[in-house]
């Protein structure tokens, strides 16, 4: 491996809106060497995701910007090519966080194992992954649909979305999936199994959603933001709950009206007994076992379908990612880095 | 009884901003006749709340608008003067819903009967009624205090408000009280023994919350809306609670900004993992009886003071109404009415 080298992208200059070339930057070093109890990894799936917008601008939030210089951060799915640890051998298969390049050490004790034979490795990004998680513990735990209910959700063909979908049907609710363009659409009501789908280009959008819930919206699981979110707020029902995990259409541009919205949530808020709640998926941690063992039946089972968009090769992953967060991918953004 | 007269408060005009004596027309009538199973009653208090604000807009809300013509809803105690039901006899006390007038009839199985010898039968319309309990089922269900943690509440010194203070004290927690001019904060420090008070008057009204609240806020208790709103969102924790039960400065204007502050909102909402959560104590009515055990006890211990701010005469209601929804009252404000 001595003449193998390691390809790096790193986060160059933070993004006032959309981030484009300029604001990474490629590098070629040795590989690194692992101490004791650590593994070398060759990373195989490095997974694209909307948070990591979030980790190039320096704003306050949930998590620590990635420094300018530094590796932009990501999950990943890798090979382990030379292990100091007794927990790993060569050839094992892990999950690790391990960022946007080809080889990293890891700490052994970081690592989760995974078994190639049960499902493709690639779902430990996805569906069997933090979006997948992120879909069951928003859902379940602060969504609570109820059999009869209408569940909502924006970005429905993508990670998390497609899996809120298939989750509120399983839990007895009328799935309402909005994605943009017709082919988006097309999969998510033939494949999915979506209830009923509306496409957020079209011009007469809210009314389309409004007649696709005849009977109001009693979870929107708001993982977008911006237009959509216009649309939704007039159907929501009383007591309706509003899980938030994510803002996609407004990281790149605020997306501000003129007129300030705010008093009007509110009065909403108010008047129906509304609850908008954000949260991040690692608040649920004790869920996941729960998660692994539910999610692993319905796929079995053929109530639970995902898509994949893998694009392939490190150096795509830039515009990957623009596009991922212009809505251009179509399924879970996965890059194939080795 | 033949020669006496019902002088009724009746919806005159909707207000577009504030309501004014234009809004309200006062009409003499005879004296209703109780059916069977009904009670004839003399008003004797009638409590003046912010919601019936919204009661007098036609916009869709919670509740129905009382119509144009008709008697302006709202709690009152009242004295049971002519009885057609065994449950009660003339001279009973009792806690009705018989709006804005002198005499009204009522079904005997809408009425709750009052004890005047312990505590004040004015506090069942304020601390032992529907503010205290908005207060307490908001906060303790809705706000969930944890001992040490801060919890901050806007009009403080009013009847909701100065009650969510001292709950919160007594589950531990540390109250910021929020209100307008130097009494009501010498009274809130001095009578009820908030841990921290703020003058929202005061020109660095945001620096001076700040303070008060080093280590942010846990739980924000949603009465007001408007500026208080904005000085105390940057402050909110990972993970606090808003409970919402009034929006009391945007009931006559909106007072919505040049700005659009809604993607600020919701970016907070995501990157704190807040929630926000919107009620009416109606939902918590299962709560009623610990409720009433719980003030009662904490009223005879001293844990819990009030303060009522009783105006003579229902002709004076419009007005004292006006001053309700511009902070001009001190205490939970009532009419005496007979």
């Amino acid at each position: 491996m001595s003449d193998t080298k390691n390809l790096r992208v790193l986060l160059a200059k933070r993004p006032q809106g959309a981030p484009t070339a300029e604001h990474f930057r490629f590098e070629e070093t040795q590989l690194p060497e692992p101490s004791e109890g650590q593994v070398l990894l060759k990373i195989l799936y490095l997974s694209l995701d909307p948070y990591m917008r979030g980790r190039m601008s320096d704003a306050k939030s949930y998590a620590k910007p990635v420094e300018l210089g530094d590796v932009m951060e990501g999950g990943t799915v890798a090979e382990v090519v030379e292990s100091r640890s007794e927990a790993f051998k060569p050839g094992d298969i892990v999950l690790s966080h391990s960022g946007w390049q080809s080889f990293a050490v890891a700490d052994a004790k970081g690592l989760r194992k995974l078994d190639p034979a049960t499902v493709p490795v690639t779902t430990a990004l996805g569906i069997m992954g933090m979006p997948g998680f992120t879909a069951y513990s928003g859902l379940l735990t602060i969504g609570q649909p109820k059999p009869g209910e209408t569940v909502a959700v924006a970005a429905a063909s993508g990670a998390v979305g497609s899996a809120v979908g298939q989750i509120a049907r399983i839990k007895g609710a009328r799935a309402v999936g909005i994605a943009g363009g017709p082919e988006k659409c097309a999969f998510m009501r033939d494949e999915l199994g979506f209830d009923a789908v509306v496409d957020h280009k079209a011009a007469d959008f809210a009314e389309r959603l409004a007649a696709a819930c005849p009977d109001g919206i009693d979870v929107y699981f708001e993982n977008v933001g911006g237009h959509v979110w216009d649309a939704v707020m007039p159907l929501l029902n009383e007591f309706a709950r509003v899980p938030v995990c994510g803002l996609i259409a407004q990281y790149n541009t605020p997306e501000a009206k003129e007129a300030d919205r705010l008093p009007a949530l509110m009065r909403s808020v108010l008047t129906r007994s509304l609850s908008i709640r954000g949260f991040i998926q690692r608040e649920f941690m004790d869920q996941r076992r729960q998660f692994y063992t539910d999610m692993s039946e319905w796929i079995a089972s053929d109530r639970v379908r995902y898509r994949e968009d893998i694009v392939d090769g490190l150096r795509n992953a830039p515009e990957a990612f623009k596009g991922l967060l212009e809505g251009r991918n179509f399924g879970k953004l996965i890059i194939k880095v080795a």
